[in-house]
């Protein structure tokens, strides 16, 4: 594990995000109107992905863990894609980069998990960090 | 919750990927020399991706708890992509593709935190379910 | 702990309740019409309330851990107070009663704390187990 | 979840209820003798209420995590009824309400599960906030 | 991790040991007449312990999730050291001599937890399993 | 609990250590060698053991949660005995002691479950603080 005591706390900005492809039209007419049998897919996957982003640390061995002082996270559907987009903050001496990807990963697979009655065809792909700021140097891939 | 009290425990099997590309071939060398500084890639990876699976049903709200009663983690490299491949198996009556698909998420994120202070371009692609048997139908995407 | 060992597995159902107590009518309407801040209260609240009752185990001591195999959380509104009924179901040595009853607590601590910015006069009422059935006797209190 | 990140740490103390009613005498006494057969009910109870106040976040989705830097746990027996009051401390940005009232229902239900087998009567009452300081304002509903 | 699908469920028993060495008669003392300041150490070391021996399978990457259908935390003090006893039962496809020896060291890493503060000399020897029966071989080290 | 809301925060370093003691020298070639059937033994109880350091607070009621900021953990073979040796560094107002014995202990009770198949004579001794500074007094044992 890198130490970290010396380092001074800084702002610090994460968005990552991954993308769920369903099968079909009606999967997303089934999310938006609220009519899938396992209950709202937004509202509890955003609460499983509040969780992931928070027990992170529980997770990978080697990551610190950190206060999570803000976590956000969005859906936008384009066609049978759904981007998830987890926004995590801090105020600390290492970043979030992996609570927000964790994030991402988890809302994801809750969504997967949701799904999977009404349509065997869900895929997860590309989940990346689009977005940081604080520490050493600024990403931007978004 | 899906209500399972009255099924009937079967074997169940479940395979699933994460494809896990780094940028350049350095990376790819120092994950197989064991000259990463923050340690053995395959072998930490591992370790975190055996807690992922069986943290599945505290992580996702609607999926249940159940006996894993074996995980395997083998990697595959090809050029710059490193298949992840989880295996998951159980004797119970539901299935373990979540499972098996949340173990294939986590090693790939944990390498992603392993590799990240030598590597910033990692990317973690295409989290899905290869094959599955036991349950009500057998599925093969492999 | 009670030794379970010789136990034969049975078919075990609780339900218990909480009452949470808001102080005016337009608590009740926001969370009806989707309007908190922090999201949709029942649907976060539920899925908070699924992973309380698998995890009863991890929190108190004495309790056996056991193979949730349903869970069922509905809301019902009348005037200021909500009730939550928390239903539990497994096939097993021993019952569900302070898992449905943990359950109802963890859904009423989390309206507790969606609804603390819009509500400061928020009260818990009264968790108890209403219906229990399978083990050594029923009890019936609903 | 709230942003706190530009928050500054304060003082924080929040002291919680919760009322445990049971249904003799005999069991007050057989509490106050250290004579319950699953052990010391005080004790024990404290245990997992200092473990509980600390897995707040863990299993609130839109909880803080936090530093607790002081849990108290004290009983309040008069006749029938067992009084736990839950005082818990922080220095930093946000408020420590509900892990203190997550504290008093975890160990209201410890009390539940440690003396069901000698009471079949035991039941929760009125878990509430008694006092808040720190923050924008202070609460007293002692 | 081993594939135990296919094994049959058997009775299983373990009995771990950890010794607890403090350095005076006075903490021994305190300990007995109930004054340490931090609580009721045995009892509180117990619900540490009941917990401990439930998440082995958080902690131990390769260690099978297992119904943990019994668990039993004794003390015994001779002179300067007190012997902790873990007895842990199961129903299952694998024993639960890992769950008895974590079982026995987080009692201990309590008990040095709890009596810090009155005696720095405390120090933690020889976890070791005592029994086991059940399974391909029984052990007798008592 | 002690209440440490008003302590500064300090640099607090701890080292402690757990021997492993394995029954024959093969094992500890089959350690060096890479050729445990479970895994690479060193690694993965590296990732156990920080992923241990972390947790516990989780396991332990009266221990305070901490931000640790490194975690080292080293192994030193002599003859049969395997010396596990882990750091934990941190800046915050209480040491971390607790943290690394745990960390110790949990390295210890991996390798005895990795190593298990192979060699039935393995036994944990000695987990003790080593060395301690921060806080009130340095404590030097190695």
């Amino acid at each position: 594990m890198v130490d970290i005591t010396e380092k001074k706390s800084t702002h610090r900005t994460a968005i990552a995000q991954a993308i769920v492809k369903v099968s079909s039209q009606d999967t997303i007419e089934a999310i938006e109107s609220g009519s899938v049998p396992k209950g709202n897919v937004f509202s509890m996957s955003r609460a499983a992905g509040f969780l992931g982003v928070k027990k992170t640390a529980d997770l990978l061995p080697d990551c610190h863990p950190l206060p999570v002082e803000f976590c956000g996270i969005e859906f936008q559907v384009e066609d049978l894609e759904i981007q998830v987009l987890v926004t995590v903050k801090t105020f600390y001496k290492t970043g979030v980069e992996v609570e927000a990807m964790h994030g991402a990963s988890v809302v994801a697979l809750n969504m997967y998990d949701m799904l999977k009655p009404i349509d065997k065809g869900v895929e997860i792909y590309h989940i990346k960090l689009l977005k940081k700021t604080g520490g050493k140097s600024d990403i931007d891939n978004s």
